[in-house]
């Protein structure tokens, strides 16, 4: 497949919704209908407005197969070094299995390098052991426990 | 012990990196000498020009104790949620296991409210155990597996 990558538009928001709850665990966090509610046009706004983050889609042959999410953060530490987060990826179920996952994580991986990241680093839910494996496999090293406090 | 919390100024940045780095690991990644290398003054000014972060640090009777810092993103997921992440905890090793470190989070837990978070996320190295027992009591959850991939 000849995957290209581009920005998110606010177009492209309806078909990223729908593969963000096409997903077992997606499926009881989203709320796919049209109109799309206003929360995640709001969302996009400030995803986009952020130049810290990018919301990118992939496509081949026009149609979008799979998206992700960066968010590049500053830190002090390590010298004052900037990490890349990926969050949100998707594949649309009936692209998977192709190795589209694989060539995103490349292009993630060398935007992550153009940006001066030193790390890219993502959280896995510890309920999806195949998505745990698939990040092994790209090299990732599973150090970290990754904490979450419900807030609100 | 009365505490308070404040955005970081660029005066404060020799006592923040003298912190980061005196702890086991910190002490391989960060070098603290005066003057402070460049790159610690341009990460720094990178933060404070960023509105989604927040570098705080707590201080009782004006003498810095302690800092956190805060990242608010935005996401798609969730319908259109914030997350904070709290990143580069540091209590100064004279005044741990006094409960500074229990009051911060209290304090950052609110602080992300304010910010409409619904959760607040951190990773913790598995290297160190003690400081994931701590998280644990206030509340988080080791749901994820923190995955790093080292990119340059």
């Amino acid at each position: 497949m000849n995957l290209t990558y581009r920005l998110a538009t606010e177009a492209d928001l309806p078909e990223i919704v729908s593969m963000l709850a096409d997903d077992k665990l997606g499926a009881t966090r989203e709320t796919f209908q049209e109109p799309l509610p206003m929360a995640y046009l709001e969302a996009f706004r400030s995803i986009t407005n952020d130049k810290q983050q990018e919301l990118t889609v992939v496509e081949a042959d026009g149609v979008i197969l799979a998206t992700f999410q960066l968010t590049f953060i500053q830190y002090l530490t390590y010298r004052g070094s900037i990490r890349a987060q990926i969050e949100a990826v998707r594949v649309k179920s009936t692209h998977r299995g192709q190795g589209v996952g694989t060539e995103l994580f490349q292009y993630a991986i060398q935007r992550a390098r153009e940006k001066g990241a030193h790390i890219l680093q993502l959280t896995t839910d510890k309920k999806r052991p195949e998505a745990k494996r698939f990040y092994i496999s790209l090299g990732f090293v599973d150090s970290h426990e990754g904490m979450k406090l419900a807030i609100s």
